[in-house]
């Protein structure tokens, strides 16, 4: 795997506007788009924090990832996403090291970019994801 | 606040040379550096991952946080550390926002850095550190 930067850490919150408005007041980031991603069932809030953008994600259904994701481990760190190129290769590479993939192949996700989710039971614990931007 | 970037995201392991091991071996990142951080009970790995660092913590103490973090949560992620300068200013700033802090003064962290952690009780859910290099 060649990994170039963090492109994003995903965060669950309760609650976006709020959210938004801690990270804008009280961090003194800049949130410069908010997207609704309706395949993964979030509403996002990006902020851009050097290299490395941060998402907020909020739950829009109640069977969704996020809201499963607050109900068993509270709001707070949820994925850590890495820019590649290739993403193809790189997922049959790491298939091939056993690492058990959620997408096969990869989806279009927040931003345009192509994405897919490795699953944290074969990454010690970290929801990770592989973006390459086209 | 001013953050310029995102120094680091420490993730929680329960057993560091196999994480080690799976973030070179799978991830094809490069350890460049190992260390005990005693005031905060942690075996420490470091990777270079662009502008950010990742920091595997492995719990040195049956009563340390790390422990309790994965008792309570299981591995992954656990906190996130932004670069700021004026590390006394920023934590005066965000406390008198109504941030609950833990560290009310910077102490020595790995690295050598000055740092001071959040209480994630006042920053949604998210464990955040403050990081300054002098």
């Amino acid at each position: 795997m060649e990994i170039s930067h963090i492109e994003h850490i995903g965060i669950a919150v309760a609650d976006l506007e709020g959210a938004i408005a801690f990270y804008e007041n009280t961090l003194g980031l800049k949130c410069y788009r908010i997207e609704e991603v309706s395949d993964q069932k979030v509403k996002t809030a990006f902020f851009q924090v050097g290299q490395t953008k941060i998402e907020l994600l909020e739950s829009t259904a109640a069977d969704g990832p996020i809201t499963k994701f607050i109900d068993k481990k509270g709001e707070g760190l949820h994925h850590l996403a890495f820019a590649v190129k290739n993403i193809e290769k790189q997922l049959e590479e790491v298939s091939a090291k056993g690492v058990q993939l959620i997408d096969s192949k990869p989806r279009k996700g927040a931003e345009g970019l192509d994405i897919a989710f490795l699953h944290p039971k074969s990454t010690r614990g970290v929801l990770t994801e592989l973006c390459e931007k086209r």
